[in-house]
This record gives C-alpha cells, structure tokens and sequence, in this order.
C-alpha cells in the first residue's frame, strides 16, 4: 500500500472533537437543526473550512459551504459533503465523516499543492435527518431547488415550524431560492458515508462503491375475514385473515429474494380483536420495499399486489392496500462511479466491493442537478443512530483519501 | 314429523322472561356469578322448577337442582342442566337454553306421567363464563369434587375474592365439599347447549350430536432475530423473526388442516420494535391449538414444535415457546352418544350431524365423575357471547326434544 495523501490524525482528531457537541451521557450525539449545538457544530465545521485555506460562506438554508477554486474557476463546480445534524442520542460517524473527510481532502490539495481544473466545494448540509421537523434533507432540497416555501410549514414537537425556526436562528424563509443551484454550475457530486450495515464487515473491506440509493416504498396491507371463537369453528370453515397474512407474508419474501437488489420489510403487525382464543377478523401489516433499480421495484410491487389479490380472493378475505409513501430511487451514475473506482485503483484498492445505500441520502435530492455517487465506509456490526456506531480510524482514512482522489478524478475530467 | 312432546311456547316464553334479567340497553344479558341479577334468576329458575313438580334444594356452591324422581329411588341419577351466568353484555340463550329446556322436558315427563327408572337432576350450574373472578365452571368443579378453597382466593376487578363474594350472598365457603357427588351417584351427565359456531348452519341442521369438548393448548411463541435498517441490510444478509415467523405459521395452519377435528389460532402477534423502516428484533405470538382427540393434539402439538426448532435453527433465529395453558380435551361417552342417537332416530331425526365443541362447557369437569355428552342447538350465523346470539324457536323447541327422549333413554337403560 502507498503513502497515504490524507492525514488520518487530523481526520480522528476533528471527529472526536465535533461529537463533545451535543454529547449525551449515554455517550450518542444530539444535534438537531436551528438549535444552538447544530450552530456550535457549524462554527467548528467553519473553523475547519478556514484551516483548509477554503472559501467560506453559509447560504439561505444554513449549509456551510467551503469552496476550493479550481484553475478554470468558471466551469462547473464538483460538490461533496454530507450533514452534522443527528438523530437523537445517534452517533459521531453518521454525516460527520463525509464532511470532515472532505475538509481533508481539500486541506491535503492545499498542503500538497495540487491543482484541479474545476472548482471543489465541500457543503455540510442542514438537516438530513428530519429528526425535529419530521422533514429531512432540508438543506440539500434547498440546494436542488426543490424546497418549498410550504415545506416549511412542517413543525416539532414543540409547533415550531422550520420557518419559525429559521427565523429565530437569523435565518430568512422567504429567500430560500438563493440556496438553489443550476444544473450549469454543477458537474457532480460525491458522498462518503458510514455504511450503516453489515455487507462491507461481511467482506472484510474497509471501503465500498455505492451503485445508487434505494427508494423506499411503503404499504400498510389491511386484511378482513371474519372473527369466531378459536374453539368454534372447524379450519375448513375460517376466514381466517392470519391464514393469508402468512401465506401472503411468505410470498413477498420469496419474491423479493428474486432481484438481486430489492429488499423486502415487515415491520409493523398485528390482529384485531387481539385474543388468544379469538379468530382475528383483521390483520394488518405494514410493507417496505427497496431497490435502486426503480422498474424491479415497480415489478416486484406489481407481483406482490397480483399476489395479495389472487391469494385473499381464494380466502374469501377482503383486501385494502394504502399507499404510505412512493420515494424515487437513485442510482448513481456512471461519471462519479468511474471516478471512484479510477481512484480505487490509484490507491490500489482492486476489487472494490459495490453495494447499494438503502438508506436515504442527500444526494437523492439531486436527481435533476447533476450526476451523483457515493463512497461507504465499513460500520461496525452495521449499527447505527446509536451511541456505538462506530468506523475504525483506520477504514475513515482509507475512505478520506478514496475521496481524496476521486474529488481529484472529477475536477480534472474534462 | 310427530308431534312434539315438548311445549315450545312455553320454553320460548321463559327464555323471553329470564333474558329480562340483567338485560342491557345494546339487548345484550349481564349476570355475574354472586351478584342480585344471578339471585333474580336462580328465583326464576326455581319457580319453574317448581311448576314442573321438581324437588329444588341449592348445594353449598349455589347451584340450583330440581329432582325428578326414578321408579328406583336408589338408583344412579341422570344429570342435565347448563348454567345461567352470562359473559358481560352476553346473549339470551348461552347456558340459559341449557336449563330451561331441561326444565320443559321434565315438567313434560311429570304432565305426560312419563316414569323413568333412574332419577333425573337438572342443575342450574354456578359461574361457568368465569367473567366475574377470571375463574369459570365454579359449580361444575364444586359439583365434581376438584373445586378447592384455594380456587376461591382468586379475586373479581373489585378485589373481592369468590369467597367473599359467597359470604356475602348467604354461602359458606368451607362448606363447599359439601356440594361434590361421587361416581357411585351418577349414571351420565348430558347437556344442550347452542353451537357458537357455524357447522350446524351450514348443514341446514336443527340440532347435532358433540363428539367432544376440545381442550384448549396455549403457547406463546418468541422468535428473535436481528433488528436493523429496513434498508442498509440485504435479504440474505438479515436475520429477519417475521420471515421465520411466517414460515412457521404457514406450516401450522397446513399441519393443523390434515388432522379431522384440530383447529389452530393465532389470534395475537407483534413485531418488535415495530417500525414501518425497522427489520423486527422480535416477533411474539400465541397460538390456539385444540383437538376432541387428546393424542391428536400431543402429536400436533409435537410437529408444530419440531417445525418450529427447524425453522428458527435454519434462520438463525432464537426460540422461545412458553405453555400459556394446556386443559384436557373431553370425548362424549359412548353411552350418551348412543343415548342421544336412539332418541334422534326416535323422533325422526336421521342422519344427525356429529360435531366436536370447541368451547369449554361444565361437563368436562366431569370425565372422572360419569359418562358425558351434549346436544349442540343451531346459532345464527355462529355468533354468540354478544347480543345478537340468537337460536330460533324451532330449533330451541327441537333441541329440548331431542333432550326430552335423550334423558329418558339414559334414565331406563340399566
């Protein structure tokens, strides 16, 4: 293995330092946005940019955004970064990394010299989460373009809403449009992100090349047959709606299993009246399905309602499915994922595991603004939003310097 | 058809006439065990009793007995009866169909002057729902000697224990060997009921002949597994409780399905920690498993077990099976089925449907004390323990019928 470019010291020292900020007992972080621990976070993040040698400025959503000009400073500008808001008592890993990596990235060109034709910039994002306002990727909405003046309607646990909250903070609503960027300023964008589950523990690999971001949808199945006395009713004359719930249960699963990206959750349930010795008269149960590749999705979703039609239908048990939410998927696209294993191979990374992200990402926003990709980074035993999330010094640095070159990789293509 | 023995309009008019106490607004009947309404209609009770021409005397337990006497006085006694406690805002005819029409048959007897060998005691149990202390069949245990002092610590939802409860209506809870009868006592034991369910129904049958009283078993099943993000873990990646638990409920409905009177329930279920976007950690559930056929239901009960190690152990998901309950099923005696047969065929009832009760009923106290059986009575739409539990007239009337010639059967047979 080669020199490292970045410097993993630094990289460790700043995110020990960034998770004192909103650190709870339990040893977890919490940072929601617009409050004192998320400007706190943000000063930290800024002092960083400044030692960097970057650009610094804050725009109208609160996104930090450090800029590394590039030798042609008009052409299109490479974005990376990701978020330092938290979800509650979450970890120190989950957002944090990718900014801080990018920050080092960037700080490493400046030590070393190197010259980049496209200007970089490096953002740290307002509220990924969506932990306070229930609303996510607010700041990297804001960027795309598409964040309304509506969605700020959407209020805490406290009815504050983010307008109010924003105001309060020294923010101003109505100039949200400022923050949006155009497809002619932007080339790509690129996010290093803790993994946030097992596969790349699984293949003992520090690193991984993400191929999109999964979309969830989301269905609540409501079932109806008729409720009796367990005792009363022989099997042959049930409509029992449990009986088809597992029935239905296991043909979802088996289906999914069939693509070779979608996954498939169960995980809400239950039977009404609810007594052990009473046949239920409903069953319902919740449905998340995954896939980056949006027609399997759209297959798999149509099979499992044929599915669900045809086996109540038999039953004699009346069928409801409701639409709970229908997110696009993202893959990533070819430019950014080049660049990356480009770089991968720079570092002598061979073999450079690809795995889908099937959590969300704030890169999802920015469908219509530019290509996208990600880099992940090993979490331990897959945990995380949990004070032991954890990614070892050793795998942020080999993330940080696989970013190194790929954000070297994008601003030098032409 | 012949003409019936029976008077249907006067079982029909008393039915109307005890139904009135404890009647709610819904139409729905509420009669706790030792409260007025109960006394009201242990009243009620004895004054048909004693219209029928019935020696009355009440156990020590509180349950009502009118006497018919055999041309051998010293002979075993035939028993019948039911019980006339309700499930809170219950129907007219659970238990109270019982006792009535066993009443209608042995006022018929003394007005006909029907002689019967044995004597005939129709019995107007204490506390079969158990709604009051959680504890049911109260005067069938005390009646078959296993009611013990202990049993009356248990308490209703005001604290009050079954024996206070006793002192206070005028019982003497030490007393309550008092009411137990000894097998050298009793030839046969034979009750009516209504179905509370839909067999009967769906034959288009009046009345039917019970094979046996299905015990029930109570397991609680806890599979668990590895909760985590619905979408950062790959399905062959997860260790996933509700796809085992799917699995496994699959295989016990078909398991249940190939034994002729098995039923199995799974009535309650839920997924841990229960989010739309979680892989449960954990799935509990119960299960309901009852069969006429007690070796049956061991084996069923052994299968479903076996299935279940193999599951879980192929899907690396722990188990947890814990016995909620497991009460002995109790098969009519042969004496009564050919009892209850002859007295259909006498009446011209040919081809009587057989069926097991899934409900528990007072009789099966009764499997060391004397032979049992009973007569299912059809139930509209299979509804009961709800104010719209309804048997016709017609059917009320047969069933007593088929009671009357029933008992007389038992009551001469040496």
């Amino acid at each position: 293995m080669r020199a490292m470019k970045v410097n993993g010291d630094r990289l460790w020292a700043r995110l020990q330092e960034l998770r004192e900020i909103g650190k709870r007992e339990s040893g977890g972080v919490t940072r929601f946005s617009f409050t004192e621990e998320e400007r706190q976070a943000k000063n930290l993040v800024i002092s960083y940019m400044k030692e960097a040698g970057l650009q610094v400025r804050e725009d109208a959503i609160g996104n930090i955004i450090g800029r590394r000009e590039g030798t042609d400073p008009k052409s299109k500008t490479v974005l990376t970064g990701s978020h330092i808001d938290t979800v509650p008592d979450g970890g120190a890993f989950d957002g944090a990394l990718g900014v801080l990596s990018a920050i080092e990235a960037l700080q490493r060109m400046e030590e070393l010299g190197e010259q980049h034709v496209h200007p970089i910039e490096v953002i740290a994002f307002t509220d990924e989460e969506g932990s306070r306002f229930g609303f996510g990727m607010i700041g990297s909405r804001a960027l795309a373009g598409t964040l309304r003046e509506e969605h700020l309607e959407q209020s805490d646990e406290h009815r504050i809403s983010i307008a109010e909250a924003m105001r309060a903070a020294g923010y101003a609503p109505e100039r949200i449009r400022d923050a949006a960027k155009s497809p002619a300023e932007v080339k790509a964008y690129v996010e290093l992100h803790i993994e946030q589950g097992k596969v790349l523990e699984s293949l003992d690999q520090p690193v991984g090349l993400v191929t999109g971001i999964a979309g969830p949808l989301w269905l609540q199945f409501t079932l109806t047959g008729q409720a009796g006395h367990a005792g009363a009713t022989p099997m042959n004359m049930r409509r029992d709606p449990m009986q088809t719930a597992a029935e239905l249960l296991s043909f979802i699963y088996n289906e999914a299993k069939q693509y070779p990206h979608a996954v498939a959750t169960v995980g809400k349930i239950r039977a009404l009246p609810g007594g052990v010795n009473v046949i239920p008269g409903q069953v319902e149960f919740t449905l998340d399905v995954r896939d980056i590749n949006e027609a399997d999705r759209d297959r798999l979703e149509r099979k499992i309602r044929e599915a669900a039609q045809t086996v109540c239908e038999r039953n004699a048990i009346e069928l409801q499915i409701d639409l709970l939410q229908r997110v696009a998927p993202a893959p990533s696209s070819p430019i950014v994922r080049e660049a990356i294993t480009e770089a991968a191979n720079l570092i002598g990374l061979t073999n450079l595991p690809a795995l889908i992200s099937g959590a969300g990402h704030d890169g999802m926003q920015f469908h219509s603004l530019c290509p996208i990709g990600m880099i992940f980074v090993r979490s331990k035993d897959g945990v995380s939003h949990h004070p032991s999330e954890f990614s070892s010094k050793e795998d942020c640095t080999m993330g940080a310097e696989l970013l190194y070159h790929t954000l070297l990789q994008l601003a030098n293509r032409s």
